[in-house]
């Protein structure tokens, strides 16, 4: 017996025309590992952002109700070949009510319980998610629940994959984000050194209020100077960037290099010895990285993405990751959202312009059934 | 009992004025496991440029018989505040006859032998080396030794660390350079695919007339597309580049991608999961290295130098890469001079300006007592 609700689509066309619009979906009865959820509660994160929107046009787009257009400007609509044509579902997580299991033992065991999922259309009333990836909320609410996934096991990656490489400290930049305030207080439990990049003067306040020791404005004249003593102060030379465009990880690399070159009683023309790494794990800013030849050839930059990190740790570090959140989904895993909304409402130009522009504390929790 | 003979030195000056100059040097016996080495010949390799001159003004410089006097623009003079007021000695490596020894058995054993050092002062009439770093020349001339050292075990180590890191393939851009070459034929005898990356008509000629299977040249209009075949045929998603500046590793990561993407039965977001690895080993550009956004999240972009490689790698590895180019140093190893200079001469506007432009094919000899 299949089962009827509404969901969003995302369907960028050849021509550059994005069309985003609430549809009904038909979702089938749920067979072996998988269960169907009733979705209650799902976040809107960055990495959603991008399939949803991308760079579209937002403020020319025609709205009307349930249904976005708007134009895909160069040169992202001919790099987004791939999904051309192709109408998407989107919503990495949420949470909600299992109502109906496939046969294994697994997903039998979840009926009727509340869990927090990744079905990767969460974005819908209902959803077929994998029993494995689903984890039981208990007494937890599925607002509790909805982000218990994407950036509670990204900021505890992150810090799962310093220790693995040796490290005492990490850099993080624009780290007043939901994320970021999350690795402020998984360091701080784990006894991790965290130099946290922000902005604004009140996000440095935010971030020192919940016990951040290190807190650099780049905002500022000296930023670089206020980088350098904090790296130098926590031997910080790795670090993790969501922005991805412009020079945040190059002045990374730069001040880490200036601090190891400081420690140094010999030039050499290659640069310190100390190796330098950083990584991209999102891109809030799309304009390309600009690295300077200014810090040797000790770095190292790469790509970071949850997935396949998770795959690389293997399924006993998963597993104890998961544990941990479930643990701490109401205090050091904690998001906050500005406003809840349903899935017509989603589609608005007024919510749609202020989630889409990503600021600190404008988080948006969509509810399919209110 | 101390010898006597001219070196050449570059001084910094901390308001940018570069001298370089060939002076007197008094080089003290030899003791341990030192030897002190005639010089006959040292090549002016990148890595030695860099140091010599780096992006100093020469076309304005003033030229006097031994000394050159010229200007470093900024941010390069900013950039290079460790050497301010450091009277430096240059020049990788080199070859010669051992006149003196230290005492242990190693160094003994080199008396009158001639060898290829890496004393990093090469441009002199001796230098003191370090006997394990000696490799003994036997029947073979200081001028085929010379070059015995920097890029051969440069372009073995690129094939090595890509052995090392499970690849069969490998990207290579500036190709036709003295290294290029080298690696081509390396390449030919593992069984390695190597995709040459040159910038002429005359360079593929001259590649592919010394057996190079893939040249793609980056002055044509269809460049990116004969990128993307060169590796889908090869699987080459792993690569040197000597460039660093400007746009050359983005293109490899960009038809990496593209060729990987093309063969995705699904569109993500997050790009494909093939991962994609540069090395930046040179920076013939001085400018920033640009990376678009448009290769997803699994690249990797690190800085690789020989010594830190030859460290991990260990002395094992080193010691048998070492038999390789000393039995290939007239064949597989062989390097080509344009012209072979004194240490006056190479101070010359006209020699300078030559091979500072590190042109294919122009590279120089410095023969120390000619």
């Amino acid at each position: 017996m299949s089962t009827t609700g509404q969901q969003i689509f995302t369907t960028l066309a050849a021509d550059g025309t994005l069309t985003v619009e609430l549809a009904d979906a038909t979702f089938p009865a749920p067979t072996g590992n998988q269960v169907l959820v009733k979705m209650e509660a799902a976040p809107i994160n960055p990495s959603d952002l991008a399939l949803l929107f991308g760079p579209a046009d937002l403020e020319n787009a025609d709205f009307s109700p349930g249904k976005v257009v708007a134009k895909m400007p160069e040169p992202f609509n001919t790099g987004s070949k791939g999904r051309h044509g192709q109408r998407m579902p989107v919503g990495n997580e949420g949470a909600g009510t299992v109502i109906a299991t496939g046969d294994s033992d697994m997903a039998k065991a979840l009926m009727g319980q509340r869990v927090a999922c990744v079905p990767g259309n969460a974005f819908s009333q209902y959803c077929l998610a994998d029993a494995p990836m689903c984890l039981p909320l208990g007494d937890l609410s599925s607002e509790d629940g909805a982000s218990g996934f994407v950036n509670p096991m990204t900021a505890l990656g992150f810090v799962e994959n310093a220790k693995m490489d040796g490290q005492k400290a990490i850099v993080h930049s624009a780290a007043a984000s939901n994320l970021g305030q999350m690795l402020n207080r998984i360091c701080q439990e784990d006894g991790i050194a965290l130099v946290n990049i922000v902005r604004s003067e009140a996000q440095v306040d935010l971030l020192k209020g919940q016990g951040a020791e290190y807190v650099v404005n780049s905002a500022e004249d000296d930023f670089m100077a206020q980088l350098r003593t904090a790296i130098d102060t926590t031997d910080a030379y790795y670090g993790f960037d969501p922005i991805g465009g412009g020079q945040m990880v190059d002045y990374c690399f730069k001040a880490m290099e200036q601090v190891a070159v400081g420690k140094m009683t010999e030039f050499s023309r290659y640069g310190s010895n100390q190796a330098k790494k950083m990584h991209i794990y999102g891109r809030l800013d799309l304009g390309p990285t600009i690295l300077t030849p200014s810090y040797g050839f000790g770095f190292t930059l790469t790509g970071w993405l949850l997935f396949p990190f998770l795959q690389g740790a293997g399924m006993e570090t998963m597993g104890r990751m998961r544990q941990r959140v479930l643990a701490g989904l109401t205090t050091t895993f904690a998001s906050k959202y500005k406003r809840k909304v349903g899935l017509a409402e989603m589609l608005t130009k007024e919510a749609a312009l202020e989630y889409r522009a990503m600021k600190t504390g404008e988080k948006y929790l969509v509810t399919p059934h209110a």
